[in-house]
């Protein structure tokens, strides 16, 4: 592992992930806020429909009241909902934590308090929690570990817990107490000479982690270790996907990339981020990166999504990236930007905020419809049917990709989005003992205590990812020099920055300033944001022979709304180039005949079609006019 | 529909399929015998090692046994296998009874009495018959519609009872008795008035209208009639994947293609076509079609195979052909050579025969090994791991595709691929008023009686598809003239044929000779059997930029046993040709570094590698060397 260095005592940043060491740490919802552009928009958005949205349907779909019933002692008569349908109501408290906690509301408050208080109803006196298990004629506790997602749920509720901590240290709502009830029955039933076994979706590896960090309680770590040690061992039954779809196949140790059900297989590896970290265990992070780059590299779409199988839910083997069946879950897209933040927080490399940009501004943001009571559970690159509107009292089975669906049978994904959105601050900065990292760009105040002791704070002023320009304007500094960091994408070839003095020519990494600043300070990054053509891997099947379209981290899509046909009929010219016109993207694209041959396999066919200048969309907004064909990925002539 | 004649008195044809009108009609297996090459092995493995295997089998999962349960009133309590184990003891029996009539053996015989009597005892009074429902502890009778395959369990009874009512007429099994009390329930329970309702699983439409025919039951041909028309409207609840996964979105007069769960929908469009050309239906028969042409053009793969989700075995929508999570299930290859035959005996059309060859080859060859006793559930065109040898004593998941397994969870393949290899010489000629229309070549003994009251008799000799030389002798002709008609396959574009007077070269289609025939005459039809290059169609996306290899109806695959590497990484030259040497079909291939870029998109990477000559194998045979990487589909450069 390369070194770390325990961070000096400063109050735990307010954020999901707070590690006690690694190269950077984060900046919390309490030094970072977003005052503007599109994160903002969404910010308030989930704010004003999402989580309200949520509640209702927590509510109507019985999962609230599921806790109602265990406290009266009804169950199992009347439960509702799939086996974790506790984690839902987790999550949505860990997104009104964030969110109480980032914009305090009396309104909102109460609720959460109000749903602590049903939550807290439930919990049984050893501290067991779980509305599907353990009651007369329901299965006995921890007998269903393939599925049963108990120890799933309770992740979530430490996770939720963490946020209600970190946000309001002192608030007496009783959240962090039940979780740590529930906490110290986990150690005393999975820990060592217990049941040494592992839940069929990992989740509660980096929530004990977390709960451990927060509540200074080691022994969270410790039995996060355990879990992270016990996986791959086969504890687990096989299954018709075999056990690498709950990664119990290999150890995490040994495995050479991330597989297997996507989002179990980035929340085990955050976890194992967590517990190496903790630790100083070099070979246990090393194995994560490892498994992470190949995956990044083999198995992730252009958007940033992973999860090539709907069957599984699962990554595909090295190359098996298909647009039309791209599974893409919101929830893989979600459990990958904490992933990827867990290592950049270790590793300080902007790579990982690469992609956690990507994914954020082309999953995060595809996933969830501008009027945010709507949502995508999969995130095909290539829509070939036009769904159908969906009524929005309805609830949809959880694949459902062609249209954004108010909610769905397994509801995972809106929930986890909430929490995402909400917390989305503490994914902008991090500090070291030099200065100040900026990952994200947005409008943002930024306002932090250096390790030397004073107060730096400075805005960020962008349109972002509208435009390119990035301007840090200082408002505080300290007297001694420090230094400023900012992210150049991977895809920036020529960047500049200027600090007033010189204009630098940028590689892609980070770009620093060092030196002493003071308030009116302004700092200017450039980043080159032209439509630019985008070809696959030789190596990646699916696509061969297409490009896509990109501008800055914004990847586009062809929708039929503006081909004025089905997208399948697309073709653009080798040499075509998209141009922009009033922040518009076009490209000219041709339409193919859509020829009735009897049997589609034969001589080369080498026609083409005359092309004309079509409109392009941000991908995150395919589907916003309406049901029609999408694709990301447009076949050229050959 | 095409004028349908009758067909003149003949005895019906010992054929699985046998309708009363048609263009032609088929020679049963007592009018042809195939005596030599690829099909007479198959057939002789599938007598000496599956038949054998999969009785073992059936016993040892106890499907056998349940039967034996329900006669001593001993059910629900032990009862094994799934809802649907019962059709798999039909279609055995099935088979058998093909098998007993295609060459008589006495132990085979009397197991497949042993099976029957075994059957027969766990039929109730009233002639229902089923090991899943209607038992105290059990569901009830025909409550669970979707899912519970009863009336396809039935349907199977039934082409087990027109197998032996057409091999053995006169025999007292009891086969066609219990098919007859079974039938006569379905009628009184389905019929006007009683459940109005269908099967999840289509097949009981084309097992009812074949056991009307066989026994001269118009009442059974109406009954399916009544399913046929009932389908489409919703009678099935909804499920993830919508009605269409068991075709009841749209009546089947409405489609505009076969799609959902592939099987189920050749299963329906096969007994549509059995009603449509029994009552004359016009526009029923125009509907099946056109929803085939459909599916045939723009959803079946390269090998016939069909099917492109795994996750329920569905077709895709059109152009969704991903190589490598090619689904193809075996069952879905029979089931379309089950319609394609129905559509070809009304139509005459070649282009039927065509794609039964390729499916015959490519998909029911391939799905079982040369062991006889290992089978594909799943037929992939493209596998990107190898897999590990399977335990022939074990049970594999349904849809493991890399090597093949000698039993399944879901066991429907094998017994479906020994029915129709045990039958396989009722798919080669028919007749018609004016002579015998070869359709697949294969050293065969043909002897039939002509409309007009004289014996035909010939033998075909050929080593095809080795080999593209096909010879008819004639051995017993009528005096007066008659037409001899051999398919030409599409893919041959020169073929030749002789009658010992003229040499014509055809165009694909029926070549006929009309004239006089006399005892030890010769015709010679010239297949060029070149191996060829082999292109998708434009608008087939996973597959853009490849080619194929293919030789006649044999396709080519890739194996990185003869590779030497991954075949992921195998790329041709555009303009690259195959050579033939020795029988053998080789490549100039060349290998791609398997590089390891950090993030898979970017700019065109146009780096080509050098190649060398590769031999490919007939995709049948793959895997038939142990586990390997395989692909039909060869990246280009571009």
């Amino acid at each position: 592992m390369t070194p770390l260095f325990p961070h000096t005592a400063i109050t735990p940043p307010v954020a999901p992930a707070s590690p006690s060491r690694g190269r950077v740490r984060p900046l919390g919802l309490s030094e970072v806020t977003v005052t503007g552009g599109l994160w903002a928009e969404r910010q308030q958005l989930n704010a004003t429909e999402t989580l309200p949205h949520i509640h209702a349907r927590l509510e109507s779909e019985g999962w609230l009241s599921n806790f109602d019933r265990a406290a009266r002692g009804a169950l199992p008569e009347g439960r509702r909902g799939r086996e974790f349908s506790d984690s839902e109501v987790y999550k949505y408290l860990e997104a009104l934590a964030w969110e109480v906690g980032r914009r305090p509301d009396a309104a909102a408050e109460q609720t959460f308090r109000d749903v602590v208080a049903r939550v807290a109803a439930a919990q049984e006196p050893d501290g067991y929690l779980n509305t599907m298990f353990g009651r007369a004629g329901q299965a006995p506790r921890w007998s269903e570990l393939e599925w049963g997602h108990e120890l799933y749920c309770l992740g979530h509720l430490f996770q939720a817990a963490v946020a209600r901590h970190r946000t309001r240290p002192d608030a007496d709502d009783g959240l962090v107490a039940i979780a740590r009830r529930a906490a110290d029955l986990v150690c005393r039933v999975f820990g060592p000479g217990g049941i040494e076994r592992v839940c069929g979706h990992a989740e509660v590896e980096t929530g004990l982690a977390e709960l451990g960090r927060a509540l200074r309680e080691p022994h969270y770590l410790a039995q996060s270790a355990l879990f992270i040690e016990r996986r791959g061992h086969g504890t687990l039954a096989d299954i018709e996907w075999g056990r690498a779809y709950f990664q119990d196949d290999v150890p995490v140790r040994e495995a050479h990339s991330l597989r297997g059900h996507a989002v179990r297989a980035n929340y085990l590896a955050a976890g194992a981020v967590d517990v190496a970290v903790e630790q100083g265990d070099d070979e246990l992070l090393d194995a994560v990166r490892r498994q992470t780059s190949h995956a990044v590299a083999r198995r992730t779409y252009l958007t940033g999504g992973q999860g090539s199988h709907h069957q599984d839910e699962a990554f595909g083997e090295d190359w098996e990236l298909p647009a039309d069946r791209a599974y893409s879950e919101t929830c893989a897209g979600v459990s990958s930007v904490m992933l990827s933040w867990r290592l950049l927080l270790a590793d300080g490399d902007p790579a990982h905020a690469d992609l956690i940009e990507r994914t954020l501004f082309n999953v995060v943001a595809t996933a969830v419809g501008s009027d945010g009571r709507s949502f995508f559970y999969a995130n095909t690159l290539h829509q070939r049917t036009p769904g159908e509107p969906v009524d929005p009292e309805t609830t949809s089975p959880r694949a459902s990709s062609s249209v954004r669906a108010p909610w769905f049978e397994v509801s995972c994904c809106p929930p986890n989005l909430a929490r995402t959105i909400a917390a989305l601050g503490a994914y902008v900065a991090t500090a070291d003992d030099r200065g100040i990292q900026v990952h994200q760009y947005a409008d943002a105040e930024i306002r932090t205590t250096a390790p030397f002791g004073d107060v730096i704070a400075f805005h960020v002023e962008t349109a972002y990812p509208d435009d390119g320009l990035i301007r840090v304007r200082i408002t505080e500094s300290p007297e001694d020099p420090w230094t400023l960091s900012l992210r150049v994408p991977s895809w920036a070839d020529s960047a500049t920055l200027t600090d007033g003095r010189d204009v630098q020519t940028l590689a892609p990494g980070m770009a620093t300033v060092h030196r002493v600043f003071r308030a009116g300070d302004v700092i200017e990054l450039r980043l080159p944001l032209e439509a630019r053509v985008t070809h696959p891997h030789p190596l990646i099947d699916a696509v061969r022979g297409s490009v896509a379209i990109e501008r800055g981290p914004v990847v586009y899509a062809l929708e039929s709304t503006d081909l004025g046909a089905s997208v399948d009929r697309a073709v653009v010219d080798r040499g075509a180039r998209p141009v922009e016109r009033d922040g518009e993207v076009w490209l000219p694209i041709g339409i193919r005949d859509d020829d009735a041959r009897t049997w589609p396999y034969g001589p080369a066919d080498l026609s083409a079609a005359a092309a004309r200048e079509v409109r392009l969309v941000p991908y995150r907004d395919w589907g916003d006019r309406g049901p029609s064909t999408m694709r990301v990925w447009l076949p050229t002539t050959l």
